[in-house]
């Protein structure tokens, strides 16, 4: 990135999100499933600050899988918490992308995750990203590529 | 139907659902968005009784949408319940299906409800049942379309 | 109410609802449960902005369970859809409230509903509003209440 | 356990679960956020077939959280699977259990999952199963516990 020609790519990005009461389980604590769901709105969201659009990506035949999930929980959300998630990017390449998550209630930790996602076309297989939306995202830009 | 040609159809069709933890809000009840998923189980399996996946409507590109949904609720469903779901074809034309539904705990009533669906090709626009399968689910059978 | 010493209340309120992946079904359509969660988010930012949190209720001892909910499905919501719903307080008496909802994308209608929610107390029996909380919410200055 | 006074316990059980429509996102897979939802299906069916229902822990005040979940995904599941899940306890101590879990179509393993559970009073503080459930569970039947 020394001459300055890679665009700026955002590799972390925060996000508020307020518990649905749905959302909630019979302890009032938010159910352990819905977490991976904010993970989704999460990296989502850093996708679009960076200028894509994940339905595009879609319209493109191309699909992020997930093939690794891990969640460690500290303390529980409640109903009606405004949370917020931060989300980033740990490593791109070509084929996997590794996300992690923390979310918090003001200061305090509530949650942190891990994701990794595959991308694979209409098929099912895995597949490459083109490179015109790999450099938007900056992967060869930032880490060198050791998959 | 007095000569006997006619298939024999299910009109009606009872399934058990166990209540899951993830269905149950902060007051301990199912939370009321789930009955509409408990009735598309029932009516899947209203369907299988009569010989027909609904995969297999969508692999020929036919698809069932709601277009409209009623819900009353009696008393609340909790967690661990082990519920009765009764699930009746209402009214069956070539292009809609009208159900309705009942939800027990023991022999208390805890849910009524209703719905329309339409059948639509791959393009969402309505379409119409092909012979062979508006036969095997009886709609001309059993009583005068006038649709 | 012509002297002003009535607060104002809203009696209809709009939020935006982005569609999660999360809530979509294999034609790509939001799943018809979703619709529910989404008027519960809409009747609850419409109690927050009369100054009312859910919460603060709940920790009164004081729920709102539906007892009848309505919906009809005019056109699919997608994937990403930024969608405006709009709702509306029908009428409020001190033991029920009956909202509507119309959920749109740009200037699309593409689904109505509208629910009966029933107060109930912690043993889940009927109960009325405090006044304080009733008029707040302006249920008699509004309407002649008939129940 | 030579003398054989010690109850005998499942270690293991399998349930099957059907894949409902509900589950399934625009690609034709079940959602990922949905097999923690199985995962917790398969340790309640686990627990219950040694005789404790999950409902009954609850009355008594007490309450398993989720402290940590993983999960790797192998192989897309999709609708109307008719899936097989084995859940395995791991280790069990007064205080928190583990669980693995492994879900198949047919002979394919479609996702490997853990859990580790941490047991919890009203006040959501740990606390220690009782010695009545304890032994039921056979947790220091089985293993020397090193907490």
């Amino acid at each position: 990135m020394e001459d300055g020609r890679v665009p700026q790519v955002l590799e972390s990005h925060d996000i508020e999100i307020r518990v649905r009461y749905s959302e909630v389980d019979a302890m009032g604590y938010v159910h352990h499933s819905c977490y991976p769901v904010y993970f989704e709105l999460g990296r989502t969201e850093l996708l679009r600050q960076n200028g894509i659009r994940y339905r595009d990506l879609e319209a493109r035949e191309l699909y992020y899988v997930v093939a690794r999930l891990e969640c460690r929980f500290r303390a529980p959300a409640r109903y009606d918490d405004a949370l917020k998630l931060t989300t980033r990017t740990e490593r791109l390449t070509p084929v996997r992308v590794d996300h992690d998550y923390r979310l918090f209630r003001e200061s305090q930790l509530l949650c942190e995750g891990r994701t990794t996602l595959v991308l694979v076309g209409r098929d099912g297989r895995p597949t490459e990203l083109p490179d015109d939306l790999f450099e938007i995202l900056g992967g060869s830009a930032r880490r060198p590529v050791v998959e």
